[in-house]
């Protein structure tokens, strides 16, 4: 019945999968997700029920905080990548410039451009090497991984310090060095890491506990203050706070709940508005509050009498976008198979810094956007000062969609649409911090412009072909990364004109119809690259015909309420299944009948007991044994040990534990015969990871997790069974 | 150990509970609430499992459709409002012009000042007694009818036809005699009634029958169009499209769907645009689409440069709405008690509109807001034309916003706040449509301004008091209805300018939170004394005591899966109990244990079946007979007739009904032992109208539904169990 066509992904799960810009690292370290829903034990019910009316409030300021500082740090960190990049390139014209001042009497202009070229892969180089050999999680924009994240799968040091300060060192090394990238997209994934870092009140890395907000220590509270992050990255980089408010929603959100999204926003305005009051600062302006985030786009008039005009651009909007991700997934795919090797990557950035710096220095003089009205001399590039340096590709996005008619001949909107566009598409996925908003961006309003100055298009009402870059650039960015809702807000938010919300809508839908008819977003092909078990937010339309039965992971290993350890610890040690949560069982007394489920534990729960030797025997042996409590469970949070580490002896495996007061008693649960959107609306609705099925008598007859979700998929043929890595 | 000191609300249960502005209607027709979980019995996964792919892509472009004709025709309905009111207003005007023309020769200025009086009185009267004799719940601005709709409270007759013909013409009919209410609230109760209209295809009231979206005729898909219905009411009333969604989601959403949310925006940008574009073509120059909304403030300057000069509102900010609110708590609790025949409304509104205009015309000259600087006649106030008559109180809070500094003498708008305080509150709650949008800015632009005019006040460095009077327009309007995301992007939006996010954030904050103290919101305080239950989106924090065992209601009344015609008779008869929802229930062959749950029913489905006798003998006996669909129980919907206009005769009642195919055999179940918070979270996160306790052996033990959950409230003195009507 199901087309189960087995629409393999690139790596049989034989094979180890190779990673691609880090996102994963190996067999053993994957195969983790998030906990959303609360493990509601007894202790944690104890606490909650000890907790006054006053601690709840507490509480509820102390998210508050963790929020404004998480807004904060991020503006702050904006702000400081900003001005590195500034000063670095300011820098690099200047020895430049120095350069040829001296060699040009003698003619050796050569030399400066080679000088110009070094340089550049110079800078690339330091940003290569630190994402290569030291964290190549900060590889990329970081949007991949922290979709990945919210949508609950764990990646392995995606949010931990050094990724931070890779990613900021890298990114400001990548766009100083030249590359076709921008800074917005790893802004996003800053925010997520000083979330997770500011909410945990200690530094694991740094080994310092600071012995606050210890109550936010698990994966629930985790995930919201990291989509406050992710939300205030946004909001820092576009100057959109609702922009990233809709971002954190439509990657994390399953459950809407009207505080956390209150204070998510909370966290967006206060990092807007800590970068546009530092960078209003550091332009002596202070107080001058107009340029909020790294971009805007300007104002435009309200004058759009001519919607239809923009017509034309709907069947072209998706295809471009398309071609973008072919080309970048073929080349994914090649760095895979032959430059997986660290000094291999460090090379092929360098290498594309030296063909970027060349290429742009040839074409920059002649089509690098400059108006031909301008005259100047052949190597005036490098000095030429229409734009700030601090912010050349973010300036040129405005020249497009802001100056006036006849700025640009034709013929260079079309050399730089075609160079820009397959520089970026090498761009991205090097082992290098680097956003692809911005380049998409450029390339859209280049060729949006070229659309509306060129002569064969009847429907050019509109004077202005600022507006057609303007619709350009986001049919461009929509068909490459394809998010719809919170993209159109950071657009309207970007121009700060709603009139123009309609037709980037329109423009935006048919960028992702189109797309999408041909090749899934770049995000979504680089998660796919990995097999990471991404569940979407609904279930395939087709998918009524499956139940929970067949969805089912069976037969599932379960423990007694009072197991024997040397079980535990096998069952634990057992490689081959390596699995993270285990119903609880309770037989009858006379042990006739099947036993039936009555909790559920999780495997870092387990290895929280055995480190503590929460024995039976020894309970009653030392009446003043400490009880164990939440607080423990905690201190071992997020980096629970594993198994081989913990020693248990040959006596001690024959002793019992008691699970009863750790295990979640109240786990859900679904009947067999539930049907596959019913299990995934429960699923994704409450951020589960593991969901019972049980048969009529309330006996356990599998387990559904999130692989097994995401393994259903609709393809051209219908339903489709993705083999997932280690399934 | 709950403090369950029973803050009683008004009504004690055993007395009927009288109606405010309709709201509800009595007992008989309470009790009911929608099911935003589909039941998926057979019948349903058959047709589900029937439809091919390219049916449910079908389906999803009807969704479009529909959401786009819902944005259309809701813009429509807004500029048809703007356009008669600004007739009729004209109207008004002339009329009395004539007459003072005629009559001020011979000195008798008070014939038109009582002439003024009587036009109003009579517009009101219209509008009051269509309201108060026809459709009592077309009253107030419907956004509390709209909220409990949407939170999935069944409120009869909120989303007919006749309701939404009576709002518009009673908003004209109020807004026309010049009652100080606004025109945007109903807005959003006239989009939802547009959206559940237009989505079945079909009008009950006119009996016609399209045929068309058939699939949609079920309270899931009906309540996620109402919900783009109520977002597109929004965007057309204030040209916010994104504070519209966010509205919606707000007000509406559990389960984020990310699909929805991108449909609901579509229909908020149709409906702002179709909108705009009609008002520019009314207002001869068409495709000027510069005003988005009925109301926008005008565009702010981006300089901010002391946004601490606004501290001295936040105190200020929640008091006045909540005295605004204390006040008008106790005028609708007199209202009830003494004003609740339809003649005596209309008397009132009527009595509402002679004090207005009188008051109007005495402080109109000299106070209303008409600048000090201008000359003008004691009676040039009906003449005085600095603002277009068609938007006299939209234009008063522009004019707040951007006059020049002096334009206002301190006394006048002193005199203005308090006179415009007392007949808002008066106003709100009458038997006529109307909205309390525009006076809440109004008057808080009022005394934002004289704060920002009158000399005691150190910090005022703003040179602008427009500026004040924004600030001061967000915090009386937060005060008074507490909407804190959604309004604050609303407000954004009506500005144009994201760099006053941060302080209108602050300010709807602070007011929430300084209001919450004293009373609740406005809406609140409605919903509240109708005793609806309303499930707030989150469990009190301090409800870890309780369990589902203690929350439930028991013993649960339940079928057996082939049940006698008699007992489901006689159960569905019983008015005493009233339930809605039935387990269905499986015992074992020798009948020893207890019986295991196997399904759910609800009562509309037995009336169904009972309607259509699917008997087992009669099934037998005619073998040709037709299988009953879920066709019948579209049909049905959402008009399911009473139990007792059925006939069922003495041999009926002996045969026996097999409900395996119609029960949803799988509904969702909780252990006894569940907490409250964690019960809670399941019931909102998937909308679910009946929650079954099961025991460990899968027994139905109890029965959850909404009334159980809405119950538990956290008061002054901790958790507060309330007593609703009819529990």
């Amino acid at each position: 019945t199901v087309a189960s066509s087995a629409s393999s992904t690139l790596y049989p799960s034989d094979r180890d999968p190779p990673t691609v810009s880090g996102l994963v690292k190996g067999p053993a370290q994957r195969d983790h997700s998030l906990d959303y829903d609360n493990s509601e034990n007894q202790l944690f019910l104890e606490e909650e029920r000890r907790m006054s009316y006053l601690g709840f409030r507490c509480l509820e300021i102390s998210r508050w905080v963790v929020c404004g500082l998480i807004g904060f740090l991020t503006g702050l960190i904006a702000c400081f990548i900003d001005i590195m990049v500034e000063q670095l390139t300011g820098l690099k014209y200047y020895v430049v410039k120095e350069n040829i001042e001296k060699f040009t009497a003698g003619g050796g202009l050569s030399i400066s451009l080679i000088l110009w070229a070094v340089l550049n892969s110079a800078f690339v180089m330091v940003g290569a090497i630190i994402v290569a050999f030291f964290e190549p999680i900060a590889g990329g924009s970081g949007i991949p991984q922290i979709k990945c994240y919210l949508n609950g799968v764990k990646i392995p040091r995606v949010v931990r310090l050094k990724t931070l300060l890779v990613k900021v060192a890298g990114v400001i090394c990548s766009v100083a060095g030249g590359l076709v990238v921008g800074k917005e997209g790893p802004m996003i994934h800053s925010g997520a890491v000083v979330a997770a870092g500011v909410s945990q009140g200690r530094s694991t890395s740094l080994k310092r506990d600071f012995k606050i907000f210890e109550y936010f220590r698990r994966d629930t509270e985790k995930r919201d203050f990291v989509s406050a992050g992710a939300a205030a990255g946004v909001s820092a980089a576009f100057g959109a706070p609702v922009g990233g408010v809709l971002f954190s929603l439509e990657e994390a959100a399953s459950y809407w709940n009207q505080m956390l999204t209150w204070r998510i926003f909370f966290a967006s305005m206060i990092s807007t508005f800590t970068l546009n009051f530092f960078l209003s600062v550091y332009n002596k302006n202070p107080g001058e509050l107009s340029n909020p985030g790294l971009i805007n786009f300007g104002s435009f008039d309200r004058n759009v009498r001519s919607l239809c005009s923009f017509c034309q651009f709907l069947t072209a909007s998706g295809l471009l976008g398309a071609l973008f991700n072919a080309l970048n997934y073929w080349l994914t795919i090649f760095r895979i198979r032959y430059i997986h090797r660290p000094c291999l990557q460090v090379m092929e950035a360098m290498l594309v810094a030296a063909v970027t710096a060349t290429v742009s220095a040839r074409t920059h003089a002649r089509t690098h956007l400059i108006p031909p009205c301008f005259t100047f001399h052949c190597i005036s590039f490098l000095f030429f000062r229409p734009f700030p340096v601090r912010s050349l590709p973010e300036k040129s996005v405005q020249n497009l969609f802001h100056n006036p008619p006849g700025s640009y001949h034709p013929l260079t909107l079309g050399v730089f649409t075609i160079t820009y566009f397959f520089l970026a598409c090498w761009t991205y996925g090097l082992a290098v911090s680097a956003g692809v908003f911005i380049p998409s961006l450029l390339i859209g309003a280049a060729w949006g412009r070229l659309i509306g100055i060129i002569p064969v298009f009847p429907l050019q009402i509109w004077a202005d072909p600022g507006k057609y870059a303007l619709i350009g650039a986001a049919a461009q960015l929509g068909g490459i990364v394809r998010m719809t809702l919170s993209l159109t807000v950071i657009l309207i938010e970007a121009t700060g004109n709603v009139t123009y919300g309609l037709p980037l809508m329109l423009v935006l839908m048919t960028a992702k119809i189109v797309g999408d008819y041909f090749e899934e977003g770049l995000y979504d092909i680089h998660i796919k690259l990995q097999s990471v078990p991404f569940v979407h937010s609904e279930a395939p339309p087709t998918s009524h015909w499956l139940t929970a039965r067949e969805v089912m992971s069976s037969p599932v290993t379960s423990f007694n309420r009072v197991e024997r350890v040397g079980t535990i610890v096998d069952l634990l040690s057992n490689t081959s299944t390596n699995h993270n949560g285990f119903p609880v069982v309770v037989s009858n007394a006379n042990g006739e009948e099947p036993a039936k489920l009555c909790g559920l534990i999780l495997r870092s729960q387990l290895i929280v007991l055995l480190k503590h030797k929460v024995f039976v025997e020894l309970a009653r042996s030392k009446l003043t044994r400490r009880k164990l409590q939440l607080k423990d469970f905690r201190d071992a949070y997020p980096r629970f040990p594993p198994i081989q580490s913990i020693h248990v002896s040959q006596d001690e495996r024959e002793c019992m534990m008691d699970l009863t007061e750790f295990m979640n008693p109240t786990p859900y649960t679904v009947p067999q015969e539930t049907s596959l959107p019913r299990v995934y609306k429960l699923f994704r609705a409450l951020g589960l990871r593991h969901l019972v099925v049980v048969d009529d008598s309330n006996r356990v007859v599998g387990l559904v997790t999130r692989k097994d979700l995401a393994r259903y998929h609709l393809g051209k043929h219908g339903l489709e069974e993705l083999q997932l890595a280690q399934t």
